[in-house]
């Protein structure tokens, strides 16, 4: 055994590494840190390691923010609102991998619909491409971009190179994704640290149109990015996740409130009473529809609608999602076949709202 | 050395009793709980044992929560809001305790203004008033009942029988708070857990009142309680407390609208556009209300007027306040006389909204 295999074998009796199947190709996922291997790190068949997403720091302030952090230019890339997947290609087949180190059948099943990954790691086997996978039709994220109406769309926003275990520099990767026709997450740019007026411009038209937010990435420095949120993403957090008020930490909440002032204070954006108005909806019309659907149903839920290609694929992402989430319960609902693909029916229980309200709903007793 | 005595200097070694001082009067404090002595107990001179106030468990939904937990009849008191104090007397003088079990200096300097404790411990010396201060200039709470438009006023709401070791009985406790004159919090009367229709009234017409809630106790058990909010002190708590957004743990927020949502409900209460606005407005006016001063001044705080009647004690309310709180350091801005009393202005620093502004606005990161 050598001292890679060694390793593993004694992070998996750590529990540090866990076995996972999808279908019947064994993975293995990193559900905490481990040294430099992060949670959501995955290890593929032939011992090749898939590293983890890494975090991105958030600035809250552009100008104090863009100036402590950057002496040398970078590029502005939209921050895309999805989920994170990390695309791989092991043993001739393409895999799309979440954050928290699940090879994903939904997405799995769908990338092939959403761009020509074939081609890309035919040319180059030894990348993971990075990406946000964003619409309506998804199973993790509420909100989306405004530009996408349906189903959904893939936009990649890095390239790791697992042979020099780096990120490529902007520039490296917006070529390849030209070359290889990957579609690529809106690029507003090269900036510099100097040009803290043409950026609250640009951020002020990203949040008119309501885009999630941007990140800063070096033109020179290979991991290095931070991110930013538009004031807008924040009030439109808070309306879609009022109702989920007792599954979210109070937080939540109040970072974004944080994020919103600090953004309008320094972007010089007045908020209008319709801005506070949607605030007060979200927290009393959205959480009372939460507490009147548990009041009928005896459960907390929301519906999604998936479209898949096969039905396999369904059926093991139910069972992936059973596995996977201790705090969420979902069932199927219904399958129909809509065109060429599957239209799929969910519902999620929100297992702690559910038994929050059961509990007090029921006339027991909370210390405060 | 007795058991007792021996166990107070075992406690005080484990750190679970800490010595504190009031002038150079000594007293011990549980700061953790220990057993069936929960933390704020105070042992004062001749071992002397005033336990703590105990928690009272909040119900949630009014028809549920009674139902489950009273088959006897129960009073229905309010609860006023302001802070909790233990009033006792010990070798002569009267102090008033905190919830936290600090002597504390403000309202040991001011009780004799607010009832004839005197003569009540002439009669009862093995008792123990527990009461609320309530009012505008009070060092620990925003809010006050409508009722107390100026300074400060104590309601009592238990007594406690430290012969015994335990609560009087409702009834026992009011007649003798009538017979010695010390104010009592409002009774609203003997319910049966089958009134529930009265007693929503009763809550609706506290509502309109904004009065902050009510405590049930039992007719017949010593220690039997609950409280109830109503529906408008949740409202009025947010927006009283969304300036300290960073102080507060999100959940503070949470909680209260989940209280909101389900008083408005089981009450049938409508919920106007009004209200809604309110809740937007206190998130983003009133917090950015704390931002904005922190831009100015470098520092979240906010001013109080406190009423002494000796100069002595607001030297040792602010020695007390430097020792008992990590969070908010509190600065003497002018001592005036006013009347028979001198009147004191009081600035708090909130120190973790303080810093916490401090590092994000300098440009540092968060991961979330």
């Amino acid at each position: 055994m050598d001292s890679k295999s060694k390793l593993i074998e004694e992070l998996l009796q750590r529990n540090i590494i866990v076995k996972e199947y999808y279908f019947d190709l064994p993975y293995l996922r990193f559900k905490d840190d481990y040294k430099k291997y992060k949670r959501g790190t995955v290890i593929l068949e032939g011992n090749i390691i898939i590293p983890s997403y890494p975090k991105i720091a958030r600035i809250f302030v552009l100008e104090e923010g863009i100036k402590k952090h950057f002496r040398e230019s970078f590029f502005i890339e939209e921050k895309a609102d999805g989920y994170n997947i990390r695309v791989v290609k092991n043993k001739g087949e393409i895999y799309g991998i979440t954050r928290g180190g699940f090879i994903c059948p939904f997405t799995t099943d769908r990338l092939r619909d959403l761009a020509d990954f074939d081609n890309f790691f035919e040319q180059y086997p030894h990348y993971v491409i990075c990406g946000e996978v964003v619409g309506p039709n998804n199973p993790y994220m509420e909100l989306y971009p405004p530009y996408v109406k349906e189903d959904i769309a893939f936009f990649a926003f890095d390239i790791f190179d697992l042979e020099e275990e780096r990120f490529l520099l902007p520039e490296d990767k917006y070529r390849i994704l030209k070359e290889t026709g990957i579609p690529s997450v809106n690029v507003y740019g090269n900036f510099g640290p100097d040009m803290i007026e043409a950026i609250k411009e640009l951020i002020l038209e990203l949040n008119q149109k309501e885009i999630e937010g941007v990140v800063f990435k070096s033109s020179t420095k290979s991991r290095k990015a931070y991110k930013y949120s538009t004031p807008i993403i924040n009030i439109k957090d808070i309306e879609a996740d009022a109702e989920l008020l007792l599954d979210l930490p109070g937080q939540f909440f109040t970072q974004r409130i944080l994020r919103f002032i600090l953004s309008v204070i320094e972007l010089n954006i007045p908020v209008s009473e319709e801005i506070k108005l949607k605030i007060g909806k979200a927290f009393i019309d959205e959480f009372r529809k939460c507490v009147k659907k548990f009041y009928m149903k005896g459960k907390v839920t929301r519906e999604y609608t998936l479209y898949f290609n096969s039905v396999d694929n369904i059926y093991e992402f139910l069972k992936l999602e059973k596995r996977a989430s201790t705090h969420v319960k979902i069932e199927l609902k219904s399958i129909e076949k809509s065109g060429d693909k599957y239209k799929v029916k969910l519902e999620k229980v929100f297992l702690d709202s559910t038994s929050k309200l059961k509990r007090i709903t029921g006339g027991n007793v909370l210390y405060d």
